[in-house]
């Protein structure tokens, strides 16, 4: 997947559970290449990252080259554990952890997530760096950032620190329920319906205490009832982003927000923060993703 | 597994999604032999269900013999389809199904479910001949009968009749938060721990709007402190039950309850259910299929 020729200033590297993403950047910060696999970090032993790198940076290599990383592969079931930043902390780390490598023309450095003790238990590893990019876009903005995905979290900011966090399992579930749950009979395909998600989205935030109640609703609703499957599909998810929004109320109520990821997820999200009278932008995940990585290459640069 | 030699007055049959289990009866009601197989309607085409049966009921023919099924059976995917009943309904019908059957000996009639149009779509199958068993012991019971399970149903019973009920995915969802969810690296074997279920039951009653949040606290905690795989499975537990305590509180506050089904998970509903001071009895699940398909023989018996 990689183009020949092209050699890179430094390297980009996007590196989650289920996939590995590299970009040779310029120096001016422009993206000069791309590639991608499939090897996450949940299926590499320690001594497969260099090599899975490797197969996607080797032509962009010239020399000596800068690489720098963020996500999953900081983890301690990763490439080398890069020690969690304890929130309220800045949004990046001063400190970048290396790990070894045996090509001499790799200097990798992997970006700490950010843990949270108070007043929960929480994590993050990459989504620090999202919001390090939408930070060096848009400089002192304070408020809300929500980043929504399998597992999306709710980051509040304020003076380019984390103050706060909270993550939400609403991704997966409707994967899961979706899936591989009794609903997977009802829930069809792709298709949407905006009454059905409305519906859904209303029924959970006027009434969170019910969700566990309303679910088998749409497998009966299914069963006794014209009920189509994308009607299906839009309700659960209604549901699930309504149970999100009436848990995550402390975090915007009142609050400036941005929703940061996907695009079509991003846009559910959007509307229905907006139909809350929320004020809401919305920006590009990957885009926030490159521009984090460029603000940290920058920061390692100062600080080592 | 059949016992040779024993002759049934009648066979009672319990044929769930997963599993079929039948039981050679004696005029008096009494169980003279049992024999179980993993052919549920859930992997049975329609011509596989009187081969399936015949395997474990063989033995007990001596001619024709009536059998009594409750269950999946009678699903529109089953043997045949028993059109449901209405709620509010008597909790047995008047009308049985019988399929058609190749073996001149088998007399088989398969019960009806239970489904309910208002306040809210549901459906029931096996758990109506359950409660009908509970009610043939238990003559002129009112209250709510709370069937613990994969799908637990919560049952407003009054004058021998179902006036209501909900369906909640609890169990479902119990079992794949904790065996195919980021949860499956937090929560562990078959250990409990009381303090932690207590913890996640008192939240998720308390603040049920927060459960989308909690529940991807029981990973963080997992990676930050030293919580173990039975305090996590605890939690988990403790976290969905408590949903849907607060869920189905109208159909507990206040009333008789009655809590039908397998031993431990119907103790962990009992306890919590006495916690908050309902008046609660417990009963045998099994047992009470078998009260209630004997109930279904004598209906019969009177009305064919």
């Amino acid at each position: 997947m990689s183009e020949t020729g092209i050699k890179a200033d430094w390297i980009a590297v996007d590196w989650g559970t289920s996939n590995l993403r590299c970009y040779a950047m310029s120096r001016s910060g422009t993206v000069l290449a791309q590639a991608s696999s499939p090897k996450g970090m949940g299926q590499l032993a320690r001594e497969d990252f260099e090599p899975a790198l490797l197969e996607l940076i080797g032509p962009w290599l010239a020399g000596p080259t800068d690489v720098i990383a963020c996500g999953m592969v900081g983890s301690r079931q990763g490439w080398v554990e890069a020690p969690y930043s304890t929130a309220p902390c800045p949004v990046l780390p001063d400190q970048v952890v290396m790990p070894p490598c045996d090509d001499p023309r790799l200097k990798v450095r992997v970006i700490s997530g950010v843990q949270q003790i108070k007043p929960n238990h929480d994590v993050m590893r990459g989504e620090e760096t999202q919001i390090a990019g939408f930070l060096s876009l848009n400089k002192d903005w304070d408020g809300v950032v929500c980043l929504p995905g399998t597992h999306t979290k709710w980051v509040h900011i304020s003076a380019n620190e984390i103050i706060s966090f909270r993550t939400f399992m609403t991704g997966e579930m409707f994967n899961l329920l979706s899936q591989n749950s009794v609903l997977k009979h009802s829930v069809g395909g792709a298709g949407w319906d905006d009454l059905a998600f409305a519906e859904g989205l209303e029924l959970a935030m006027s009434r969170p205490e019910t969700l566990a109640a309303n679910l088998f609703s749409i497998r009966a609703a299914d069963l006794l009832t014209d009920q189509t499957p994308h009607q299906a599909r839009a309700k659960l998810s209604g549901l699930l982003i309504g149970a999100e929004l009436a848990a995550s109320k402390p975090y915007w109520l009142g609050q400036n927000v941005c929703v940061l990821g996907a695009d079509g997820l991003s846009k559910i999200y959007t509307d229905a923060l907006q139909a809350q009278a929320v004020p809401v932008t919305q920006t590009d995940g990957t885009r926030m993703t490159l521009a984090g990585l460029t603000a940290a290459h920058a920061h390692v640069k100062e600080t080592v």
